[in-house]
């Protein structure tokens, strides 16, 4: 047992918040200005080419990806605290870096079931940083942690595939430059429980393929991810090539999609706790109220301590879950990825509501980056399952342990 | 002692229900399509005019005014509950019955302060509902729970008064159909503590105002309420005659709003918890998830009793503080409006967030108004002084009781 | 609505306080000495006969008892108070004013159905203070929240029954004054759900009663409540006379004791927190560390300031389901006393707890009164049937109401 | 970073698991026998003996010494584990492998700070398990995290020092074999703050030395961890070779006992947990009501889950300080040493409630380990200094981060 980051991940830590300081975080008034000059949320504020460019001169680039064919090769344990970083600044740092959400999990997914065909047209562009993707999963009608309600039909017909569907919470597809949709999809909804689903490639610009409206996340639109879809899939048409891996796969994909980008959201929550955790102690020193610093009042420095210790947990569960994703595989890790799916959303949510308080006024506002930060935890609580779902997974496993030995 | 409302309150309790079930609630869709449609948050749309109309035809006006010269003459503690009811549609149904924040607090201030000259002017048209008003109080440099902190100044010159200063969080000031400004600044920095302050009225379209931005609240720019704007004075000059009461009393009257207005608050704060648990409610019932409705899961449960404990413990205290407004004065409820100050914006907080979950993606989306609501009350657990000044202040007071029999 | 107690409360209050400063509280630490010095902890100590017969002189007896003919008959919105102020010395205050649990409910139980000759022969002593009595109702192998699990058997043969099963928790049955235990059992396990059970008076000296043990409470055996027993019933025979009421109403009887018998631990438990309260404020004005007194912390002025706002909450829930009980009946009210049920062991549990971080080690220990309260907080959140049970029928309640509406 | 135990570590916590399930769970029930049976909460019951004896055959001794001259060598991470399993059995398994406290403490004391003499006379013993020992810092009227209040006077005369004072909470004390005491008190008061105090040797049979009573817990008397001793030293008289060091180096001899005494409460706490997880999974397995078991309730999984979840998280933040403390030393491990001296108690104490609620009425008797458990970790919130002393220094260290970036 050892509890230091190897060196690898000390130099890209070193690497990394030199590029943070230097260029992401001043870079963040300057977006928000590009974005209200530009009157559309969607906008793509030429600020993050620049940021991306800059990135990629510094070799930060595709950190994410562990097959070294196509990214840095770094284990998960490695990128953890990299990771973690990029949520010290969640709008803009992960994309500079080409480690955003939803891409880098349809980068894994490609690379690992992508076709060459599929892989040459949509993963190259990704890589470069190019386009943008989205991954279309849940479905408004239905309780989608539960995969098989998916309404979505997908069927063949000749070399086509014919998909017909509704699906929202499509990060990201509100971006202009978000050029291809990964969608799942029944190919079967008669096989059994977890063979029923596929998932295939729609390029944006298919006919049949309806962006309705983009989705408000308490009152953000959350532009700088590009947005959350509704999206109409009305007889749309596309290759029998498309379609990823064999029928019946889809779910297996998600699966294998999903553990790893659960833990990616946990590690950039920690890195968002920790900007909260800073800018609360930075409010606190300088501001005065009652004749002295509020970093003197007994509350204020509770919610510190507070804080610290639990983001010290939280993060020391992530890593131990990296370690665990590279020593015994995603699966072996499931249990360790509910619990982290669990604690850390609400570790953030906590931390950031107190640097809110500290605020007052400012921390609800646009003039602190607070309050889209909590918005985001918050979400994360219920995205990708609620914790209802994880916790009842998790004890069911719990109580497995202890009924075989009764 | 007796829990039953009375003969009146009913009957008015009935009244509002009705006019909430058939006018408010429909329009609150028509009311986003409007807004939507003008593309402009500041816009009022035509269908609040209809609602004030209607309100007004029947009767529901300026319920919240005691003063039966001016409004409909009810105690506190009759209020509440009605108040109450407009919480289950905060952004449009205090408004339709013209018992609006802030120009609840103004019309009050003005009717109990104002010179028979400014409430011809002001107090008439507010009282119609033809104009609307802000509060300007706080300011973003200094910790505005400590009133000494005020930067502004007000500065007699001849039979004038000149205003410079920047203030925010001036709730209201964004919608264009708010006319006058109640500014709060210093006119004796050096007299006693709380003696250094006055409160002037400024019409919005003096030169020298500014009103620079709005202000959001967790991404929502908070249009139905007017917003909150961001406002300079500089070099503002008005006639001495619109200083409200004597220089010197600003302090005084801010306290003297200050009581009724959190109780305001407070009461729709419940209306907007019972909101919350009755879309809970429904949701559960509807959803269904691995086989059986959400209802039937044990947690959601806990949950709903949850919730309905919390609210009743809430309502009783805030309709007690209002009773004892009632009968031993704003003053002598003072201990108990800091109370549910505390506890009501925290137990409302609690209950949204419990249905936001429920609803998973659609909680935090524009498509309930569960994320708008919890905005709602998360900000007021830091408006009008946070927690932790209430909560200090009312140690205070529980510690004297002690330290005097000692 | 009106929220102050009326002419006769008010007196009472006085008296009873009267009654406790200059009696029962001073009796505290005689009586801790007089049973440590009898080395047995179900010894009666003399200073509580010194009590009862003080509280009878003062006319401050059996004020539970909402019939005339027998108590105080006072409503249960008039006792509330009372039993609020026995609270603050729960060990002592209730029985020397013959208001203690479990003898209250067996008093009423036999005030409202046992007969003639059963009231004659027990409740008159009990109505005395002469004599304790015990309620046999939980089971040590079945979840008694559910009445169909019990096992006890009561078999009528000839013109006696016979008794035969295993009690636990029957509170009281170790003081040696316990003459009476009240048993319930089934005398038709097939018949409807709630139709199997029957109640039967046990004297204590029948033979085949053997009262095996007393059950501790974290470490306290409970003694200045009697204890709880756990008590063997074999082959033990009673006249047939002794069942109360016909067979089959066990479940019902039941049923009617618990509501008042829930009720009054929660203004108990009011009075508890009161305790509490008051001794956390004293110990943190006199308390020095680090150079000023514990009280000029922030962090204890919270713990204050929450402990007040959760108290004034939870009474006035409590007081609102006295009212809703002499109003609308038990039955009416059983959703408020169910709530009363979750929210007031609680906030009592949290208050205690933070006065014991008060206190430090003085806290835990015999020194102070308040370890021995936390534990008595935190039992009621079990007993009577746990948080899990009464949130559950809680949420159901709700539910339905939109249930129907939908 | 690497999250496995090393072979050593796996080796030790085979052995180790199995002594505890072999011997030592079984021994529990015939420990409460045998104290009921000696009527004396002090007496040593011969089952500890025979627990030692076998525990020595089998290797496990001196776990906690990392000085391999006196015991096993192990390092603290090394350590951690094992301690931890030794938590499942707290009452027991500590002393059975001679790793209780205070004994652990005192050892180590000695073995670093005691001159060759004293570690002939008092290490030795009990390092065999032969003697036990008491650490008497704690006073009754002072607030003892505060070092500077210490009121006991350790003045020399002559050859000899005469120690006045009354200590409490001397754990072990009261155990009959306990023979010796460390005692702290100020030799210099008006030395430098940290200079004013020393530790000196008092044999238990010094004349002056009164053990005038133990303190309870939660009503325990804590018999098997030797009890919490309130002592008063009189003029007692000791060899001035009976100091402990130097005058005026009990404060740092103080601070560099308490680190490691404080992580291997946390690291017993982390295995309290744990065994109270199991009794919850096992009980709600086995427990049925209303027609279904309560492991199929959804909060009775919430509970489960959450305490994996928390459980989880504290080991981890118990093991990284434990690393640190081996790599970077006690005082390079002080936040950490903080953080989970303020986590871990909580977490435990949340647990094992849980575990209570599911085991009802059980759950606070005698009957199940369980509320022993809550009242040790409860108590473990407030030795040591409470939470709040721990918090407010953790976030004075958390402030400096950024007061001097600013």
């Amino acid at each position: 047992m050892e509890f230091a980051y190897d060196a690898r991940t000390e130099q890209l830590r070193g690497e990394l918040t030199e590029f943070l300081e230097q260029h992401v975080l001043p870079a963040e008034a300057v977006h928000a200005e590009q974005v209200a000059a530009a009157g559309d949320p969607w906008a793509r504020p030429p600020v993050l080419a620049e940021l991306k460019a800059e990135a990629r001169r510094r070799g930060l680039w595709n950190l994410f990806l562990p097959d070294p064919r196509f990214g840095a090769g770094l284990t998960n344990l490695q990128y953890a605290p990299l990771a973690e970083l990029t949520g010290r600044s969640p709008h803009l740092a992960p994309e500079a870096v080409n480690c955003a959400a939803p891409d880098t999990g349809n980068m894994e997914l490609l690379a690992e079931f992508g076709s060459p065909q599929q892989r040459q047209r949509w993963l190259t562009p990704l890589l470069e940083g190019e386009i943008r993707s989205a991954f279309c999963m849940t479905e408004p009608e239905v309780a989608s942690s539960d995969a098989t309600n998916i309404a979505t039909r997908i069927t063949r017909d000749g070399d086509q595939y014919v998909v017909n569907g509704r699906k929202w919470w499509s990060s990201g597809a509100m971006d202009p430059a978000c050029e291809i949709f990964i969608v799942m999809g029944k190919t079967d909804p008669d096989a059994d429980r977890h063979k029923q689903q596929s998932m295939i490639l729609v390029p944006r610009d298919t006919p049949g393929v309806t962006v309705r409206r983009g989705l408000h996340v308490f009152g953000y639109s959350d532009g700088p991810h590009g947005g959350h879809a509704e999206i109409d899939f009305t007889d749309v048409r596309v290759p029998a090539d498309n379609l990823i891996g064999a029928e019946g796969t889809g779910f297996a994909i998600a699966q294998a999609r999903l553990g790893p980008g659960r833990i990616h959201h946990c590690m950039r929550l920690v890195g968002m706790a920790e900007r909260a955790l800073e800018l609360l102690c930075r409010r606190v020193l300088d501001r005065v109220a009652f004749g002295r610093p509020l970093a003197e009042q007994g509350v204020v420095r509770e919610w510190i301590a507070e804080s610290r210790v639990r983001i010290e947990q939280a993060r020391l569960l992530v890593l131990k879950t990296a370690w665990l994703m590279d020593t015994v595989g995603n699966k072996g890790a499931h249990a360790e990825i509910q619990a982290i799916k669990i604690a850390t959303p609400a570790m953030a949510e906590w931390v950031i509501d107190k640097a809110i308080q500290a605020y007052g006024g400012a921390g609800v506002s646009q003039d602190t980056p607070l309050a889209a930060l909590w918005a985001q935890a918050r979400t994360l609580r219920l995205a990708d399952g609620p914790d209802e779902v994880h916790r009842a997974s998790l004890a069911k496993r719990e109580l497995r342990r202890w009924s075989t030995t009764t």
